[in-house]
């Protein structure tokens, strides 16, 4: 048996599926410079097109948002600075295509790797990731096609790539990896793919064969290799209790989301793109909390038109069936840039040129946007929200560009809801604490924890030196919540949360006694958070919320939670 | 007649000093590199002589911080990589030294320059002027040397270099310049210095010859060149009338700074060093409500020892003979650097490893600092705070490191204040919603308002880009001031601020209103604080103050406070 971290809750029972990928030597040959140019050319379109097909296979599963990464790579291998750089070593060192592909890789990850910081190592991983197929493809070799699997397998590896990660199909039950944290790479997307998974387990790959049969514990993070009949009935008793939880919880997709004191909120789905919404509706989520449209454009080689966007908003907006769909606009820059628009230079930039801002600025990319939005809203309930608003002019001056556009429309003779809501993020402190006259304005708030932690602390969550400042916990940040869903509802305005937060379990009981009325989180959460929302009572999570915002630390408010609400 | 813009008020009549700098022209020729090389090598050092040279005589005049710009230089000029592109470029291409220098400089000022951001352009700026002067010295040229001026005059020039400015000596009655603005560096000098100057008047250098009699009226912003007999007597009236009301000022240096209703508040002082401790007192300060400590380690090439920093701190307790002397612990990170000291390389420096968060990390530093501060708290008023506070924990952590070097240095029989205070900035929108569970622990708050306005917006003031929203008259940020001093006198604590707004003639009537205790500014702003302090009343301030925090926009609290306090 094994020991490892429960990455993605669940138990399986299968044979061992070994991924050995193929081990690359790079030797330093003399090369002819036209033969070798040839060769990395044709290698790296070749690498393009398998990306482009992994990408293709794995988008049947994958949401926009989780698909993103086959973008990077793609940027990445079609670099033209990456390309020139190697074929320059060919032709100046007279050297292989591979050994020349594998240094200038190198020196890149070597660059990003030295840099102290979460962003630019995601970036040496892409880099590592894509040269790896690169050198492969000119060696010849093979990379194993995941897709293949057609028996129920547990994959154990020594990591999974995203590309590995991407390609699982329904015969994989689970996987073991030698390496990883619960907030690694693969982790993530065993979540969201809902497959049992135990990372950091050590060197199992010596202790695994192909075909040995495997349970994989993702409850308690334990990996069994080859167990006894016993072992094996007794797992397969905890499969079962596991599915049946589980099965429970699916009596709740069409549950309300009532406390026992009889207050009802709304629980809503993240969605980035029409992929996401099934999931939100399989889920029980009530509406769409936040449409991140982001990917629309990310995942572009140009501006959006107003025709692409009219298209994905109106399938979002049907496919919910007049349920609620908050869409946030353009909410790009920071860390988020765009293969065809150059963003200045700045030396913060999470602090810099960015959302909202950039739209005020350029209004043409503005406007095109809401058009489309103000178009789609006769196909369901639209509610459009700005984001990174941090003083109340920035919000008049876009929702005056939106009702010229409203207007402009109505006179064009296009057809437009009467009910749209247009509201804002909050996520500035500047927003949080002057609520109560934003919601004059604001038809509603969604309170976006990532930024707002991010900002009331000044510390960047992706610095790892200071990482340890990201405390979604902290009664400051409380504090901001309360300040937001107070200032709503002195107006008569609602208040939703569309962070990761607004899942979490010991974070439901404070916002629901803070008065919260809308919860978007990831698809997967909705039916644990509605569990956790029909046994508590509004009541007694007010005086619990009451006394958390009066305490002085994180620790502090995690203690009392966890004191006072059992589970 | 010219017009300009008012810079540093004040009016003066004097004959013009027309500062024309020597024209460099860069011809590329042909050169023998060892020769080359060698001339280069010398007008480097020559450069640098003339750098120390300039600082050595501006020390006289100049803070610490004024001065920090040719430590800028210095680093520039002294930078092994610059030298090394050089002397690369005179062997690989056999060129001129000049034609060399000119064409690395050129690069590198293109390339800050291209970056849209304050900061860059500092840079380039600063690349610019030691280029200067080092392609002077290799074309054997002589810049004048503005010390030797011995006769009223008022200078000319198209621009001042930081070099310049640096210079001038008290028979410099003035400058009017083609260039500039508000806030440009010349611009921020003479307000230091005292001297008149209007910048941006256009093409003053083709209307002045050298000699010519001029009035430079910096209060209207004008420039009368040749003017004639009853022009004179008009402007010696009234450089007359403005010089009584600067002396009748004076009267103030020993009054109270106590409001109509006889409410007492403490004009303090902030300070780089003890250099600035005369200004202080001379201009009537009550204490130092900020010393910056970080220019003892940034114009330094180690760490400052112990012994360095306890005499450094002991001379400015004893200067200010008893007043409370409030010093922060070091505050770097972030835009400021230190030569000897690698910082982890960050996406948004801002939002990353600076300040106390340095500090806790690495004890070592943080303990030598506190030793030294708690050895001089015997010569006078202490007051110790730590910069960057987010949480109760971190300050907690800070304290107790100070308390047990308190407890080793009494064990060791040294002799210790028993009323030093210790206190944090509040410059976190974290600590201002928190303040009063802070306010438990801290024995004092000082707002800082740059910092505070920055992340309250989530905006870099240095970005071009979002710098609009650099607002400190944002009810927002009133809000977060107000909760910062409701929290400590909550608790029977002060506060304090040691922002560029606590000096500022719109902000004092609010602050006093929102019962600010204790304000600290450049030591020239402490006469009209307390002019303004005195012709206010107490209650009526609270009433302003309010209304302004009750309000959506800056731009209201703006016309409030002016239509509410006449002048």
């Amino acid at each position: 048996m094994l020991k490892g971290i429960a990455a993605s809750a669940g138990i399986s029972i299968a044979k061992a599926y070994k991924l050995e990928s193929p081990k690359v030597e790079i030797v330093k040959k003399e090369g002819d410079p036209a033969k070798e140019v040839e060769k990395f050319n044709a290698a790296l379109e070749k690498t393009k097109t398998d990306i482009e097909g992994v990408k293709e296979r794995a988008s049947e599963r994958l949401s926009a948002e989780e698909l993103a990464v086959f973008d990077a790579h793609l940027m990445m291998a079609g670099d033209p600075e990456f390309a020139a750089q190697i074929i320059a070593m060919i032709e100046n060192d007279k050297v292989n295509a591979e050994f020349a592909a594998d240094t200038v890789a190198s020196q890149m990850v070597a660059m990003f790797e030295s840099m102290d910081n979460d962003y630019f190592r995601e970036r040496a991983a892409d880099i590592k990731d894509v040269t790896y197929r690169l050198k492969c493809n000119l060696l010849g070799l093979t990379i194993p096609d995941l897709t293949s699997i057609n028996e129920d397998s547990i994959i154990v590896a020594y990591d999974l790539t995203p590309s590995d990660t991407a390609q699982l199909n329904h015969f994989v039950k689970g996987f073991a990896t030698s390496i990883g944290g619960k907030t690694s790479h693969s982790a993530i997307m065993a979540n969201s793919l809902e497959i049992p998974a135990v990372v950091g387990c050590g060197d199992i790959m010596s202790a695994v064969n192909h075909g040995d049969t495997m349970i994989l514990d993702a409850v308690e993070g334990n990996v069994i290799i080859n167990p006894t009949e016993e072992e094996i009935k007794e797992y397969e008793a905890k499969a079962k209790a596991f599915a049946e939880e589980k099965e429970a919880l699916k009596v709740l997709v069409n549950a309300k989301s009532v406390t026992k004191d009889g207050h009802e909120v709304e629980l809503a789905g993240n969605i980035g793109g029409f992929k996401d919404v099934e999931g939100v509706l399989k889920n029980g989520g009530e509406g769409v909390g936040l449409f991140r449209t982001e990917f629309l454009y990310m995942d572009n080689d140009h501006f959006p038109t107003e025709e692409e966007q009219f298209e994905a908003y109106k399938a979002v907006l049907e496919g919910m069936g007049g349920k609620r769909v908050v869409v946030r606009t353009l909410d790009i820059g920071g860390d988020k840039k765009l293969k065809y628009f150059t963003f200045p230079e700045e030396m913060n930039p999470f602090l810099g040129y960015r959302a909202i801002r950039l739209c005020l600025d350029r209004t043409d990319i503005f406007r095109t946007q809401l058009r489309a939005l103000i178009r789609a809203s006769v196909y369901g309930k639209l509610c459009i929200m700005f984001p990174m608003i941090a003083t109340v002019k920035e919000f008049c001056d876009a929702k005056a560009i939106y009702e010229e556009e409203k207007a402009k429309l109505i006179a064009e003779g296009v057809k437009v809801a009467d009910d749209i809501q247009v509201g804002m993020m909050v996520e500035i402190p500047a927003a949080a604490v002057n609520a109560d006259n934003f919601a004059k304005h604001a038809d509603f708030f969604s309170i976006g924890t990532n930024d707002l932690i991010q900002y009331s602390m000044a510390a960047d969550r992706m610095s790892e030196n200071v990482s340890y400042l990201y405390q979604p916990y902290n009664p400051s940040v409380l504090r901001l919540i309360k300040m937001t869903i107070d200032g709503a509802h002195k107006e008569g305005k609602w208040a939703g949360m569309c962070g990761a937060m607004a899942g979490e379990e010991n974070a439901v009981p404070i916002l629901l006694g803070l008065g919260l009325d809308e919860f978007s989180m990831s698809a997967t959460q909705i039916l644990n958070a509605r569990k956790m929302v029909n046994s508590l009572s509004k009541a007694e999570m007010e005086k619990l919320a009451e006394e958390a915002v009066s305490l002085s630390t994180a620790e502090e408010v995690l203690e009392l939670v966890k004191n006072r609400v059992s589970k």
